[in-house]
């Protein structure tokens, strides 16, 4: 299984610091605790359908998920979202305070590149290649543009398209940086990279959708605080959760029209998000 | 002048966002205060003097600079020094928000990464070999770790030992990877960057000392908060102002004598130190 695969690998790359080191134990905890691992997978489902056989994407995925999960950590905080739960467990920076949890997440983030930089059977062009875009996913355009659209974009009116561009930042950002990634890794055509990035704006968007329609729900489904979103502006208070879940459908449809064009074989990949998506 | 071919190349390399982006606005407007720019100017004149005539060299000293800056946003937030200013200004979380100030510095350090795998002129392998240095003087065994030990260093008693230990991974490892980093983009010998590399931990502590020494003056010099470290134990506390300025001489004249060992020619590098140093 990927999934098991992308664990192990991750608490190799995360190892225990020395005794005291608390900024690596709440790295290492937060990071190993059961998450989706939904990047890495299709990272690494993409991937192998484009033909790529061995394990270099699996440390790819890695350095994506840790990125994913420093900007969690970093959404959490008391001066972003003041969440209290994540994955069923009290946030990082309750269980370890407010400084460890920012210092665990840059150096997250830092693990991150360093996988990346020193990828072992890959040549350097493609490292570098694979490096410039993580960061531009990370950057102003990415994660961290959408984590302050996210904060301070209900400052003003927000329609429709607002909500998008956030979502498209928070989730797209880092979705299409990881497909692009796998195709990079798999040797694809410059098309195949361009297939895959569109392929993961809507994977990413579904994905988002299937966030905003669960936090409104039972915070058992989704470990986090029930209802956090209740004072932002999401998709469901605009549309309703009737046009949120046909849109999410309508997005999943395209992904899937854009994997049946792209290089290789990906019958797993549409299996594996038929099964992801079935319960929303 | 190194220090302003520094300045313009940062403002090229910080483009102000679009209108209503804090975060690039705080990224660029701290970024572009007058800093010393002590690294990017010891890398530029280490590199020169190894021979190094390109410019590519000034893009990687503006990288450290970046990830100094991010380093010095964070430290100054609420959770770790809650400081009020930083050269001469309210400092980036009393300006724009704590969430703006954490995204900014996330931002500056995925730019630094950035910059350095899209570097031109310089082949991939040298770029993921910088990359790869300078993640690791951001982790958990550099600067995060540094500044860990730092904020929870005096929980337990504190010995000149661990002091220096503090001082080395908040100040040293950024430098030791500063001046690496310009031996390699010299393409210098593996014993050349190790000589670069100790005559890194000689400067950095030299400046560390400096830093604590200015510290308990008056603020003017500093531009920070005067008396900020008061709470907490440096080596002037444990040893004395005078012992200090001793330490101090001592690690200069060490990186001096591992300068005349390195290949070139650092005259214009030793004139420059002994310039800064002067007024301790």
């Amino acid at each position: 299984m990927v999934r098991d695969q992308v664990q192990q690998r991750l608490a190799e790359l995360l190892p225990a610091g020395p005794d005291g080191d608390r900024v690596c134990t709440a790295m290492r905890e937060f990071m190993l605790t059961a998450g989706k691992r939904m990047r890495p997978v299709l990272m690494v489902m993409a991937a192998r359908g484009m033909g790529h056989a061995d394990d270099a994407i699996i440390d790819v995925g890695c350095a994506v998920e840790m990125v994913h999960g420093a900007s969690l950590i970093l959404d959490d905080l008391p001066s972003m979202d003041n969440a209290e739960l994540r994955r069923g467990q009290p946030t990082v920076h309750r269980q370890h305070g407010e400084d460890v949890a920012i210092l665990a997440s840059v150096a997250l983030l830092s693990r991150a590149f360093q996988v990346l930089a020193e990828l072992e059977g890959v040549p350097a062009p493609l490292r570098s290649e694979l490096l410039a875009t993580l960061a531009a996913a990370v950057g102003s355009q990415g994660l961290v543009g959408g984590q302050f659209n996210d904060l301070h974009g209900s400052e003003g009116a927000r329609d429709v398209q607002a909500v998008q561009r956030t979502n498209e930042l928070k989730t797209g950002a880092l979705f299409s940086a990881a497909l692009e990634m796998a195709a990079m890794t798999a040797g694809a055509s410059a098309r195949a990279r361009a297939l895959a990035r569109d392929c993961a704006v809507q994977l990413g968007q579904a994905f988002q959708l299937q966030d905003d329609l669960r936090d409104g729900d039972d915070s058992a489904l989704s470990g986090k605080d029930g209802g956090k979103d209740a004072g932002k502006c999401t998709l469901i208070t605009l549309l309703g959760r009737e046009e949120v879940q046909r849109r999410l459908q309508t997005h999943l449809q395209r992904a899937f029209a854009l994997l049946a064009e792209l290089d290789g074989q990906h019958d797993d990949l549409v299996a594996f998000a038929h099964q992801h998506f079935r319960s929303t």
